[in-house]
């Protein structure tokens, strides 16, 4: 391609940009989002948080991406002199991940640009807008943990399942370290590769180890979609499938296979949206398994479940991000701790229901647990 | 959708096929690739080896798969009564895996139905053609090792490096036992992710050992296009880069964080195409790291070679597909044993350059390891 046609196609995106909107000044120091595939120049996304698109599809008639401002269809894309199709978001997006599509032609495909994430029972684009404070999910030159994927037998669903389990640095040097275990779950659509894919949660715990700033503890995420072979949305749900695979084969597989510290004491389930409401579930069902509970974007406990459950939790984190409903987690977790239930509420700045309210959420809720 | 419309669409399907052909009578038991994303009906592969795709774009002017038959450009798809585009490959594809994309009005694009591979330097769709032997690879109720994520420190790229580590089951169980170590790289394009995802090693590990045909040993499997940044094809490759990252970083990190026999007499070194050629300039560069060398369609070492090298290979095992040029491979293996080297060649029964040749490779290299 000629820079003079990149250079007309840049100008092109902004004036169609620029046409939508009362102007505003887009910086152009766009650069590659950091989840694009190996060599690939678009997506990209600028200081302000706008993200920018370049679809080849030369003959197509329309292309549009699913993101931007909500409500409003995502970005259209426009064709370049070159033939290329490309489009700026309408407006900044919120700090963090985000999944979306590319709707060709009336088509939902994925942006060949970008890497792809499980989520809405797919494998979707996915884009990160560079977050104030992306450190402490990083990957940096400190000890790495392990993550690794375990095919566990299950017999009330005949089959093999797939966790994938990460272990601190050093886990297995000594043979005698024992380490806590947290159940973490993804929410609808996604699978158990989200916590570590877009999640980072490794890199999460690795970066606070490395700080000091939590104990090492080992990390276990399954599927927990267990019955929803169909996809069929949450209305049908039914925990039993899910709490049998939990709590009877991966819970004793994990035990028997890792050091573990094989007691409630040293156990915690927590989940996010979905994955928050079978953690609720989950732990008020079976109060002897886990100790310490943590909902992320997945509702709250009341006063009245907890004080009728046999077993007093160690913790119940609740969070979610300010654009959602904030004031129920704070007020929930003020209920419980006014009756004598340690309960924490954290609520991330300036995000929805996205991943980066998750990754800090999970960096909150860390050196709380097992203490 | 009604169920007329999906009985018109197949029917217009075959109609579609059988125009461009001799008739062939395509047996109608289609079911869906087991490579296709969850709840996924299309892409789906009859006992026959056709394959049949379904691709949704309903104002799209054109769309073709790149498989089909080689040379002619894959398969056309034609437009249904009901705005879907479907087609099914001219004739039965040979057994196994294959990797394809979507042309959809000049893009290139990943079917929405198939799961994801990363080939050709992106992650591309990928179909699997039931083959009469699968047996060998498939997920079965047997003790599962793990594949784990590792993260090493490489000082000369300056970057936190990724390698997957395959543990046999009961791996840690007794920390005084140790095992031998396979290094075993991907093909031009491919990554670290190729051999477990496609190639399913760990399943192929599980069952052999499952079955008592292997004693268990460790595989790791880490990125070989080190220096390929800006994947300008093979014309420059220099093996200086990943040589350093293989022999100084990532052996000493596996043998410092697993329990391995680090020897050179318990240490194997394969490599499928491009991790052939790798293979063969490594094992002959650093003669005291490996003892027994393996090229999966990526070449062959010559009497002369091995003759000059100060260390004698314990086994040197060449392999490719019977529709690559078998004759290589036999002819320098013969050629090896006649001056006394432990060589053996194996070729794969009606397949190519793919994922099929090198599972099997995979399942006639291990026994012949660490002995």
């Amino acid at each position: 391609m000629k820079s003079l046609s990149i250079f007309l196609a840049i100008l092109a995106a902004n004036i169609f940009c620029f046409a939508q909107n009362t102007p505003t000044a887009i910086i152009e120091d766009f650069i590659p989002s950091t989840c694009n595939q190996p060599g690939q120049e678009y997506p990209k996304v600028n200081s302000q948080g706008y993200a920018r698109f370049r679809i080849i599809a030369p003959t197509a008639d329309s292309v549009r991406v699913s993101l931007g401002l909500g409500g409003r269809g995502g970005t259209k894309l426009m064709q370049m002199p070159d033939t290329s199709w490309m489009g700026t978001t309408e407006g900044p997006m919120d700090e963090g991940f985000h999944y979306y599509n590319v709707r060709i032609d009336g088509g939902k495909f994925n942006d060949p640009g970008a890497l792809n994430f499980y989520g809405s029972t797919r494998w979707e684009s996915g884009i990160e807008i560079p977050a104030h404070d992306q450190d402490f999910y990083a990957l940096k030159n400190v000890p790495h943990g392990m993550v690794q994927q375990v095919l566990f037998p299950s017999p009330s669903t005949a089959t093999s399942r797939r966790a994938f389990v990460y272990t601190p640095p050093g886990y297995g040097k000594n043979p005698k370290t024992r380490y806590p275990v947290l159940y973490l779950q993804h929410g609808w659509g996604e699978d158990e590769t989200a916590w570590s894919n877009q999640g980072h949660a490794n890199l999460i715990m690795d970066n606070m180890i490395a700080e000091g700033k939590i104990k090492p503890f080992i990390i276990v995420m399954t599927y927990g979609m267990t019955n929803e072979v169909k996809f069929g949305g949450m209305r049908n749900f039914k925990i039993d499938a899910f709490q049998t695979v939990l709590t009877d084969e991966l819970i004793p597989y994990i035990d028997a296979n890792f050091q573990t510290v094989a007691k409630s004491a040293k156990r915690a389930m927590a989940g996010l949206s979905m994955g928050g409401m079978e953690t609720h579930t989950i732990t008020l069902n079976k109060p002897d398994i886990f100790s310490y509970y943590a909902l992320l974007s997945g509702g709250v406990y009341s006063v009245e479940e907890i004080s009728k459950s046999p077993s007093k939790p160690k913790l119940i984190f609740l969070s979610c991000g300010s654009k959602e409903r904030p004031d129920g987690v704070k007020n929930a977790a003020i209920a419980l701790k006014g009756a004598g239930i340690n309960a924490v509420s954290y609520v991330s700045e300036n995000t929805a229901h996205e991943f980066l309210t998750w990754r800090r959420s999970l960096r909150e809720l860390a050196p709380l647990l097992f203490n």
